[in-house]
C-alpha cells in the first residue's frame, strides 16, 4: 500500500450507509404507546408473565447463590429487587441477578426472526430495576419492552452471520436491546438514544464456547446491567459513535463476516418484532423443541413392553451444531444435548425442569438410551421441524413428524398454557396467592399505574 | 449437509489444541514473585508510577464527571477509592472510574508485542480496588500485575487479526488481563484461574468505531470492572468453559479470523510481557509518536520566519488506519488525527495534554497547518518509525527521520523522564508533597506491606 494518499480520509466514519443508527434511534425515541398494535401489547403481557415465572423458577438454581454471594459483597445500597430471594441489590447488580435467573433454566422466550435471541431476560431485568427508581406506568413499560425487541432483533438482522460466528446473541444483542429499552423508559431523545445504543453495543459480549456453563445465563444478566448503564450514561451526556451499527468498525461488521444493514430499518413501525416472539413449553434450547414434541408423541404411542433398539432423528443442522453434546454429565450441559433430550422426553413424556437436572443427566437408564440415538441433519427441515422414529427390539417401528414445534410463532402456546406454565414456575417460589395476584396484574399490565408494585409479591 | 452423522460429536469441546487455557492458567496460578526477573519487577514499578500519574491527570477530564454522576447514583457502599476525586465507590464501580481516567488522555502505557494494548488501566484499576478489600503486599501486587500482562498479551497473540478486525484491544484483552491479575491477587488455584479467564473473556468488548468518543476510555474501565467480577465469581465456584482461548467458539476464533494459539504458550515463564511495555512521552495514540518526534525536531530546526508551504509525512499504514481523522473538532477526536498531531507538534514543539484540548483542535492556525499535511503510507516503515519534511514557501526543505520513537521498547523513557512525567501529571491533582510521597513509595513498591496505603495520598 506504499504511496497511498490518505491525508483527507476520515477513517472514523462509515463509508457506505449513513444514518441507519440515527434513523432507528429516532424511531425508538419517538414511538408512542398508541402506535403499538394490540398484538404487540398482548405479546408484551405474555412476555412479562412468562419471564417472571422463569425468573422465579430460576431463582432457586444453585448458580444463582454463587452469583449472589459475590453481588452482595460488592454491591451497595439496596435499590432494586432480586426476584424470589427477598432481597435488594444495587441498581447495576440486581439486573445481573434477575437476568441470570431468567435465563438459567433455558425456559425463557426465544425470538427466531433472523436471530436466536432470549430478549426478555436482558430487557425486563433492566426495566424492572428502573421501575423501582421512578414510578413507571404499564403503558410506558410495555412500549419500552417493545423498543428493546426492535433494537436487539434488528441489530442482529443487520449482522446475519453473527450467530454462526460463535456469539451468544442473548449476551450481545441482549445488551443492545436492554440499552434501547432502558433508554426508552428514561425518555431519552433521539441523539441520546444513539449514544445509549453506542455505549450498549460497545459492551456487547458472550461466547458460545460457554454454553453449558454458568456463564451462559450470566451473559443475559450482564446484558441487562450493561444496557441499563449505557442508558443512564447517555442520559447524562456521555457520548459514542453515531454509527455504531453500520459503521466501518461498528457492530454489524465486526461481529459478523456478513453484513446486511438494510434489514435494520426494514418495515420499521409496521412489523413489531415483539409480536414474533416465541415461548417455550420445554426447559431447554428451542432447537430441541420439535424433537421433544415428536418424542413425547412417540412415548405415548409406543408400547411400554418392547425394549427399544434404536431412536432415529432427523433435524435441522442447527439442532446439532447448537445442541450436539453427546454425553452430558451436568444438568446445564444436558440442555445442550439432543440425544439426552430425545431420551428423557421419550422416557418421561416431558421436558421440564426435572428432565435437566444433574441427577437426570447421570441416570443410567437415560444414558443407555442416549447411546442408541442416531441423528441425521436435514437442511430441508426448518428449525421448528423434526422427524423421529423408535425401533423396537422386535423390529416394530413407530414414526412421528413435527411441522411446527409447540411454542413457535406458527404454533404458539395459548394464553391458558402460558398461565399454567407461569403458575407451575411461580408457585413453588412465592406461593399460590401471590402468584395469582401477579398473574392477574400482568394480564392488565397496560392499566397499571406503577409497574414496580409487581415486584413486592415477587420478592 | 444432509445425511451427516453427528450423534457422538461433542461440539462444545475444541477439536485441535486442547489445554492451552489450562496450561496458561496453571502457570499464572503457580508463578511466584521470586520467579520474576528484576527487569519485570522494575517494569512493574515504572508501570504503576506512570499509570497513577495518568489517572490523576485524567481525573479532571470532563468525561469523568459525567461517568461519576451515574456511578454515584447506582453505586453503593463506598469500598474503593476513586483517584484524584476524594471519594469512594462500590467495588465494581471504582474500577470503571479509575480505568476510564487512566486511559482518557491516551497518555497511558502501550504494549505493542503483537497487540496494541493499554494494559495498566484495566489491570491496575482492578488490583487497586482489591487492595482496599484486603491487605496486599507490594510483591503480591507486582506479581499479579505481571500475570495480567501475560494473560492479556498472550491471548492477543493467539488472535493475530483481532486488532485489524475492528476491536479495541484495551477493552477486550484488557478484560482478560484484569481477570487474570485479580485472580492472581485473590490466590485462585489453577482451575479457578481457568474459570476467571473464561468469565472475563466472555465479557470482553469494545469497538474501534467508538474511537474519539467517551466510550474509548470507558472500555478500559469496564475491562477492569468486568475482569474483577470474573475473578470474584471464580473464587466462589462460578464456572466457565475450560478452553475459552483455544475452543472452537472461543476467544481466538471468534474475535479474530486468523488464529495462532501456539503463540499463547510460547516462551512462557522465560519472556515476561511486562518487560516489553512502552510508556508515552506524548498524550495520544502511540502510532503518532514517531511523527511527533520528527515534527518536534523539525520545529527546532526550521527558521521561524519562513511561511510553511507543505508538511510531508511518511508513516506505517497503521498510523493512517488508526489515526486518520483529518479535521477533528474535539480534543478526543484530535488524538486520532495524524494531521492535527503533526501540526501541533511542529507549532508547539510538544504533544502533551495541552495539545489535545477542544480549543487546540479548533484553533485556526492549527487547522490551516493541518490542511497542508500530506501523508504517504509506507509498509517498510515500522510502527515506531516515521519520516517528515517541512517545505517552506521560499522552497527550502528540511527533513527528519525517526528510527525508534521515544517511549518504545527500543528507545525507552528513562526513569528520570518517567518521574518528570509523573510529577507533571500528579502535582496539579494532589500537590507536590503527596505526589513526591507516592513517587518515592512506588519506586520501592516491592518492599511495601500494604499497597492500599498508596491510595490515601492519591484520593
Amino acid at each position: 500500500m506504499s504511496g497511498q494518499l490518505a491525508s483527507r480520509a476520515d477513517y472514523g466514519a462509515a463509508a457506505l450507509d449513513l444514518n441507519i443508527t440515527k434513523d432507528l434511534c429516532a424511531f425508538l425515541a419517538e414511538a408512542t404507546f398508541e402506535s403499538l398494535p394490540e398484538a404487540a401489547v398482548h405479546a408484551g403481557r405474555r412476555g412479562v408473565l412468562d419471564w417472571i415465572g422463569c425468573a422465579l423458577a430460576g431463582s432457586r438454581h444453585p448458580t444463582i447463590s454463587k452469583l449472589l454471594s459475590v453481588l452482595e459483597e460488592v454491591g451497595g445500597a439496596p435499590q432494586a429487587t432480586v426476584l424470589g430471594r427477598g432481597m435488594k441489590l444495587g441498581l447495576l447488580e440486581a439486573p445481573i441477578a434477575n437476568g441470570q435467573m431468567g435465563h438459567v433454566l433455558d425456559f425463557d422466550d426465544t425470538h427466531m426472526g433472523g436471530v436466536v435471541l432470549h430478549a426478555s431476560s436482558p430487557v425486563l431485568s433492566a426495566l424492572f430495576a428502573l421501575s423501582e427508581k421512578k414510578t413507571v406506568s404499564g403503558r410506558d413499560f410495555l412500549l419500552a419492552y417493545a423498543a428493546g425487541f426492535e433494537a436487539g432483533v434488528r441489530a442482529g438482522q443487520g449482522a446475519p452471520a453473527h450467530h454462526a460466528g460463535g456469539w451468544h446473541l442473548t449476551g450481545t444483542l441482549g445488551t443492545i436491546a436492554a440499552g434501547a429499552a432502558a433508554g426508552r423508559l428514561l425518555g431519552l431523545n433521539a441523539q441520546q438514544m444513539v449514544h445509549a445504543l453506542g455505549i450498549a453495543a460497545t459492551q456487547a459480549a458472550g461466547m458460545q464456547q460457554n454454553r453449558g456453563t454458568m456463564c451462559k445465563s450470566f451473559h443475559a444478566g450482564k446484558a441487562a446491567s450493561n444496557g441499563l448503564l449505557a442508558a443512564l450514561l447517555a442520559q447524562k451526556g456521555f457520548d459514542s459513535s453515531d454509527e455504531i451499527l453500520e459503521g466501518k468498525r461498528g457492530f454489524c461488521r465486526i461481529y459478523s463476516n456478513v453484513t446486511n444493514t438494510d434489514l435494520i430499518l426494514d418495515q420499521l413501525g409496521e412489523r413489531w418484532e415483539i409480536t414474533r416472539n416465541g415461548h417455550k413449553p420445554y426447559a431447554c434450547g428451542v432447537v430441541l423443541h420439535p424433537t421433544i414434541d415428536a418424542m413425547i408423541a412417540l412415548g405415548a404411542k409406543v408400547p411400554q413392553t418392547g425394549g427399544v433398539a434404536a431412536i432415529e432423528l432427523r433435524v435441522n443442522p442447527l439442532a446439532v451444531s447448537i445442541t450436539g453434546v453427546a454425553d452430558p454429565r451436568t444438568g446445564l450441559k444436558s440442555k445442550f444435548s439432543l440425544t439426552h433430550t430425545a431420551a428423557v422426553a421419550f422416557l418421561d413424556r416431558a421436558a421440564g425442569i426435572a428432565q435437566y437436572t444433574d441427577e437426570r443427566a447421570r441416570d443410567p437408564e437415560v444414558s443407555a438410551l442416549r447411546d442408541i440415538v442416531h441423528v441425521r441433519t436435514d437442511e430441508n427441515l426448518g428449525k421448528d421441524q423434526a422427524w423421529a422414529a423408535v425401533v423396537l427390539q422386535n423390529g416394530e417401528r413407530y414414526e412421528h413428524q413435527v411441522v411446527h414445534a409447540s411454542g413457535t410463532v406458527d404454533n404458539p402456546m395459548s394464553d391458558a398454557a402460558m398461565e399454567a406454565k407461569f403458575m407451575a414456575n411461580a408457585v413453588p417460589a412465592i406461593g399460590q396467592d401471590r402468584a395469582a395476584r401477579v398473574r392477574d396484574a400482568v394480564w392488565r399490565l397496560d392499566q397499571l399505574d406503577d409497574v414496580g408494585s409487581l415486584l413486592g409479591p415477587c420478592a
